[in-house]
């Protein structure tokens, strides 16, 4: 029986699967970055053929001759990269065609078999789908960070620091975010002050900042996570309290009648147990299901695509023995 | 008598004036860019010498020996070029020491004699500064595109953006800056639509904005203000109500009760007329002088340099003579 592949490139990771058309999982394997826009075209199919050299390795067998292949990877990645991609696989031994399927699907059927239902990911940006028939039928935000991406880790992140520079000047409230953000950055909150009008903090603050590429701020959203649980920072609750209605407004967006199904929640930003996910959650009229990462999901749409239908059984197969892979 | 030379650099022009101690000023000179954070020290040390030798053709005059010579240009320039720039001047005739200034004490002084009050400028930035004693005692904002500036032109066109990609999505409500936004991007909204779950439309508005660099933002919030007067769109009117409250948030931040002064506006932002202007004067309890460049304080600051005190009768014939030159 044919094997077909299955990949989950993601901007930290890349994951590969292994597996037969009964959804037994026979190899895994993880490697670096798989967003070709924060890493590049050829690193990410590095990562690919690394992926997939390991899962061989544990599958104990050559790593050629798959019958199909597909690579879920982020949704703009899709259209951008779709065809050269492809091209550049090759030597994978990817009999067939290669198909690129969103990563939000791949959250999705991370969570369940079923072919209708929503997703909410809130990792570094923020996106909703709507899925029917198998298919994205909606999505919402997803826009970036200069457009969109509301209530993610990049918008958190950058509301401390403006909550930050509005608090060092006097144009907004107090804030404990101010010492754990000066000390990530390696800044003495006490130099001798002001020049040209201005805190020399606040200016040194300012030269770091835009040092940084802009996406790089979701590295501060977990301190206004730690101000709310630590000491309960009016300026952080704020924030978070904005973030959890600016996701729930972009869930809101592509709820539709017509469509029941699961809810699934991906990213690190609506992870269990915060008050930020429950707010989330109880507005949308029901519980999310939390998947970690989109391989169970890829596996699924390999399978999919191969033009198998998946049941129960066969989902609860996929996940109990990938399950098994990536715990040996 | 000795002659001084002011020069006033801002992000799209570069004006000269020669004056004598008398504050009589004698020729007048403007050129391009003098932000040299976004046209390059070079480009800026050009416009300041053809600035220089046009003031110097339109005294007749040979353009050298001047005693004294002061910049205005943009705070943050101040401390990372300063010492750069003025070694680069050494060839305009300029004896003795150029002293760089802020353009926010330029913009004060255009309006006053007086040595302290406030300024407010917000053109393609925004920010707040008090003036004590004839220096700038404390500023507020002016923290640049992704930490601050809120209120300002790149402020309230980033809005619009953000506004219009909401509507298109469902994220937000409808608005009518979504005709001119695609507009002027050369965007058919018609286009079929749903890629990968999004409206063609809305992908070509991420594709057109992510190739601006940032700032490039500022050029959409005049739709604004079309938008509120045009059609009172809701959309519109609640963004620049909410950039009229960060402005007057940022102007509170330096308010001071021992300092009395005038209170000078400037930047395209805080033009004469507008209702947004308006809330700022009123929030602010009084109304504010409002200048259209800093060229007449920098002619200001290079007299108190050079120890003249300045009284009204010399103030008014800086402008009367500034005036007839920039008219001739």
């Amino acid at each position: 029986m044919q094997q077909l592949v299955a990949f989950d490139a993601g901007g930290t990771s890349t994951r590969a699967v292994i597996m037969d058309r009964t959804g037994a999982c026979l190899g895994y394997g993880h490697a670096g970055s798989g967003n070709p826009v924060s890493s590049g075209i050829f690193a990410v199919q590095a990562s690919l053929r690394t992926a997939l050299q390991r899962a061989a390795q544990q599958h104990g067998q050559s790593g050629s001759g798959y019958s199909s292949a597909i690579i879920a990877m982020a949704g703009s990645s899709v259209q951008t990269f779709g065809k050269t991609f492809a091209d550049g696989l090759s030597d994978l031994g990817l009999q067939g065609r290669v198909v690129i399927e969103s990563d939000l699907l791949a959250t999705f059927f991370s969570a369940t078999y079923h072919d209708q239902g929503y997703a909410l990911v809130a990792g570094t940006g923020a996106i909703a789908a709507r899925i029917r028939a198998g298919q994205l039928d909606a999505v919402a935000d997803g826009m970036g960070w200069l457009l969109g991406d509301a209530g993610s880790g990049f918008w958190i992140g950058h509301q401390v620091v403006r909550a930050v520079c509005a608090a060092l000047d006097g144009r907004g409230p107090k804030t404990s975010l101010c010492v754990p953000l000066l000390a990530a950055l390696g800044i003495d909150p006490d130099l001798p002050p002001l020049v040209q009008g201005r805190a020399a903090a606040a200016q040194q603050l300012i030269d770091a900042v835009y040092e940084l590429v802009p996406v790089e701020l979701s590295q501060f959203a977990p301190l206004a996570f730690d101000a709310v649980n630590g000491s309960a920072d009016g300026v952080a609750q704020d924030i978070l309290a904005r973030a959890a209605r600016a996701l729930s407004t972009t869930l809101s967006a592509v709820l539709a009648p017509a469509v029941i199904g699961p809810l699934v929640f991906g990213g690190s930003i609506l992870a269990r147990g915060s008050a930020l996910a429950a707010y989330v959650e109880e507005a949308a009229g029901g519980s999310a299901i939390r998947v970690a990462d989109g391989v169970v999901g890829a596996a699924v749409l390999a399978l999919r695509h191969a033009g198998t239908t998946i049941d129960a059984e066969m989902f609860a197969r996929i996940r109990r023995t990938l399950a098994d892979l990536r715990s040996a």
